[in-house]
């Protein structure tokens, strides 16, 4: 904050806050010209910026942590689609959505890839349709269609509807991916059998081993173990790592007399199946095609919710990113690899959650400052915050051209040497960290701690109806239940719908059960005001409210109840109009802080240097 | 505290402080004698103290906690001295040892029972003599010898030789014993292959599961999970209950069909091999009476080292003991239960780490002490701290008899369903719990922990030199790895010695390579001076030296941290004198800190009313 600021924020906030339209009195086009306009000035920037040691590591990072899930999804698709995609098709669409993305994205922090839900998806559509029609062909104009419904969702400016979108739709969207990766390393499990019973408990061993393994990689990671040059290492790539040395465990001693099933993987840079890439979309009966509409339908609101959710996410309020955002163009750009990617027959790619975050965090520039408080027990202790983000196009395109590689020959024999039950096991860290981060868990953690031993200080513990927590998390739960539930069905495929209906049921029957002061505590926008403002702002915010966590936004439960209690008594740091914008960020604190609770002490309590926060509001009205 | 204090301290410390007599002076039974002087005022109360709710769930806990290893370690003796020992007579020598000291030891808080290193002394002397000579009646006459030895040894006072003894050995020899476990769950798990690669797949997959769970289980007793009876509840009965659910586990879906090793039993009451329970230990050539000798004299320094060190962390610093402890008058004891098993062809039964300290705890009553401190953040808060332990004999002795109960023909069979993996896992996560709550641990974690995030208020943080740090953690590995390197070869027998050695090493050698105030910060007595009174006070310790900590103990950092400030600031507390022992708390503290890194708020800084700790005070001087 204090020295390197390469680009300050740009706000031009006053003006949407006068006036701001009603969001269905539709001005076409205006969302996306927005978009370009604010973000074109920072164009060369974004390659200029990406001289920064940071790129580095998180293209490498983003490397893997885009492709082991995306290997795992493909043996999924693999086993469930009769082999129609396999790891090429799969890789391809990364790889055209990094290219896409990096290029040509407002926002290119964002990672765009195969999805567990379209892994659903797909296989669903094959367990409809493919006895009856061309799968490739109605996958093709399943793609096409949605082509067009997301550019004209584009251009109505449908994004504005996002101000709806709080944590609480996020958390069961996030809940609900989580259980689908838990579910999907038990269906490979279950698989292994085929093999043999030797085969599949030495699976099942492997898989507990991976998780075990990189689950303690990310705990070393959240530690105070080692130097956290060495602990940031182990915790970015402990996951990879992990993979790669139990892949070459099982060919150890007498695990190398049991025949395990691989990664299942074809020639080179070809279509799984013997076919070309392109896929002849005029090869279906007429009435097919129209078919394909409602599924399209289907697909396009999983996107639209998926995408802006993951962009979200990675624009997340403690995140103090300076360039504007851009969701109207993003989605415009969305349609376009939907329609290419159902021309080439590859799976249709969209924003990845947790990777997209993950991206965002690994381009984060820490700095260290000193506390200056007189608080004996931690005089001279010092802790981190984020500087900046590294805000860039090139460790995406990179990351897009590394997958690229991937398809190649000797590189595609060495991804068939994984064993199925290593995938599993990534499954299951995947599921795990992703419900360790999820608010929804939080709240349960929340309602079953030990009241006694339950801080007054956490928001949650201000709600004097207790019951209301519990009918909020009964309420998320029964979202969450229904979406999964669903899943498990034929029907899998209407589970987008679901998902939509949670934002009218968070914007016109919450308020009804709970108090406005309820709410404010249990939900949150998730990404500040100007993220927001591509969209008109969040929904309930006063626009103008703005975002104290440009600056100090480590994340610490401690700092950011500090900020809090210093918002409620309307002391010092000029936060005397930002107490709901203080709550929000203490929340999103504390589901940080819950994720690192053994890091409670780090950051005391009273550590932000007032210069330091006072900066921060200052940037945002220049 | 306030309320009901049964028994109050009895002292008589300033006799012991002036004119103290050498150790080696010898005033033959004199430690006997006044053991039994000093506890048998309170023999009567040791039943009646036990009408108490706390007796029943100790009852069970114990149960579970001795009668589990004990099957662990039945199986692998039984696997490594072709059947001499299984399981009848590892409870045999349980429930023997159980009554033996529940009725009539000084200290009945002190679990006597199989060891791992007992295990490893017998399969050795097995591995040596079996094939030479009668193995039962060389056992038995190792045991006649060992009887003869101990009583010399209790005769002679030896046990005052225990101010030597600090956390230094105690460490090592825990550290030792950690790793015994995990070796012998690896050693379980690679015999079966014996029933096929399947079973052996599936076995190791149950023993992670087991270890998972276990694990699992502890963690939640140390969160703030649940309400606290529910927590103490899941950590109490959490591997037990684990143990009994992945026993029935293995026989359902699929592994049904799966050959396992289960856990061999023999008939009910009967030894497992074919003889009667009395040895004829006249059956053996002469000379071999003799050879037996040396064995007799390791396993005699093994036992003294071993039974001592349970006893003395039985009764560490952080339990309010209230009722006098008796080294000598319990290794005459210990004599008398080594013979008789001789003569029973039993295992040699001993004081068990960490089941002796994990009785006392589990006979810990809490209080709930509300912070009346001004903290805003933790205004209203309340902290439990231990009140009183029940101490009393009624505990053991049910134990035991329910341990003679499972030697019945019902119980033995639901025994005999137990798959070896099982057994493993309980290996495992025994191991690991032994780690975790291991000083040299917490040393290394010391050491690799990130400077930049180390409390200063950490007492080794103060040490200026960190190369005695590393020095001194590199000692106390050299010396458990010395001690475990031998326990694999033939010379297994022989580990006593090298444990033995660390005595002096820590009294004549250490003084030489470090500070006095370094090693006051690495190092500590194990035991409060109370305790110590039997054996004539701590090393290097002013016996007047009062024990600060027979009050408010929970354990928890902060509190002992405060203490500490408080001692060397010299303010309030009366605690001018004491800042010695205030930093031996500390350390004691912090490495059970260690063990509950997530309850680190749990109890805060600065909430021990003074007028607790000043309580304490008085009540040692009277």
């Amino acid at each position: 904050m204090t020295a390197s600021q390469p680009v300050e924020r740009v706000t031009s906030r006053r003006s949407t806050q006068t006036a701001e339209p009603k969001w269905w009195r539709v001005k076409y086009f205006r969302g996306m010209i927005n978009d370009v306009k604010r973000r074109a000035p920072f164009y060369w920037s974004d390659w200029k910026d990406a001289w920064d040691y940071r790129v580095v590591p998180a293209t490498v990072y983003m490397y893997f942590a885009n492709i082991m899930p995306a290997l795992a999804f493909s043996l999924d698709m693999f086993a469930k689609t009769n082999s129609s995609f396999g790891v090429n098709e799969v890789l391809l669409s990364s790889v055209m959505a990094a290219v896409v993305f990096s290029l040509f994205a407002i926002q290119p922090l964002v990672i765009v890839g195969v999805t567990g839900p379209i892994t659903v998806f797909n296989y669903t559509v094959y367990d409809i349709m493919a006895s009856r029609t061309n799968y490739f062909a109605f996958m093709c104009w399943i793609g096409l269609w949605s082509l067009v419904m997301h550019w004209i969702l584009a251009i109505t400016n449908s994004c504005n509807g996002l101000k709806y979108v709080t944590r609480f739709s996020c958390d069961i969207f996030g809940f609900y991916v989580a259980f689908i990766y838990l579910q999907k390393g038990i269906q490979v499990l279950t698989r292994q059998w085929q093999a043999g019973e030797a085969s599949a408990y030495l699976s099942i061993m492997v898989s507990l081993l991976v998780f075990m393994v990189a689950y303690i990689c990310g705990a070393v990671g959240e530690s105070k173990l080692f130097h956290r040059h060495v602990r940031k290492f182990i915790e970015d790539y402990g996951t990879p790592l992990t993979v790669i040395f139990f892949t070459g465990f099982v060919y150890i001693g007498k695990m190398r007399g049991v025949e395990l099933l691989k990664l299942p993987t074809s020639k080179a840079f070809f279509p799984t199946q013997d076919r070309s890439w392109f896929i002849s979309f005029w090869e279906i009966p007429v009435g097919d095609v129209f078919i394909a509409m409602p599924f399209a339908i289907l697909l396009t609101i999983l996107f639209w919710f998926d995408h802006n959710v993951s962009s979200l996410i990675a624009q997340g309020t403690e995140f103090p990113l300076r360039k504007p955002a851009g969701f109207h163009w993003d989605i415009f750009l969305l349609g376009l690899t939907t329609g290419v990617a159902g021309l080439l027959g590859i799976p249709f790619p969209n924003g990845l959650i947790p990777q997209a975050p993950f991206h965002t965090n690994s381009l984060c520039v820490h700095k260290t400052v000193d506390d200056s408080n007189e608080d004996s027990d931690h005089k001279g202790h010092s802790h981190r915050v984020v500087d900046h983000v590294v805000e860039q196009r090139v460790s995406n395109l990179a990351q897009g051209l590394l997958t690229l590689g991937t398809m190649s020959g000797p590189l595609l024999i060495v991804l068939h040497l994984i064993p199925q039950g290593v995938l599993a096991g990534l499954f299951f860290i995947m599921g795990i960290q992703a419900l360790q981060a999820n608010g929804i868990t939080a709240k349960l953690v929340f309602l079953f701690s030990d009241k006694r031993l339950t801080s007054r200080s956490d928001p949650i513990a201000r709600i004097e109806r207790r019951a209301a927590v519990w009918a909020f998390v009964a309420i998320e739960l029964v979202g969450f239940g229904a979406t999964f539930a669903i899943t498990q069905t034929i029907a899998a495929v209407g589970f987008p719908i679901i998902i939509l209906l949670l934002i009218p049921v968070r914007t016109f029957l919450l308020p009804r059960w709970f108090s406005a002061e309820e709410l404010r505590l249990l939900d949150a926008p998730t990404a500040s005001p100007f993220t927001m403002e591509s969209v008109g702002g969040n929904y309930g915010e006063v626009v103008d409210d703005v975002n104290a966590d440009s600056s100090a936004s480590d994340g610490s439960a401690g700092k950011d109840q500090l900020a809090e209690d210093e918002a409620e008594r309307g002391e010092a740091l000029g936060f005397q109009q930002e107490s709901a914008e203080g709550r929000t960020r203490s929340r999103s604190g504390r589901r940080k802080s819950f994720r690192r609770s053994g890091e409670g002490d780090e950051i005391e309590l009273g550590k932000v240097p007032s210069s330091h926060a006072k900066k921060g509001t200052n940037s945002r009205h220049e």
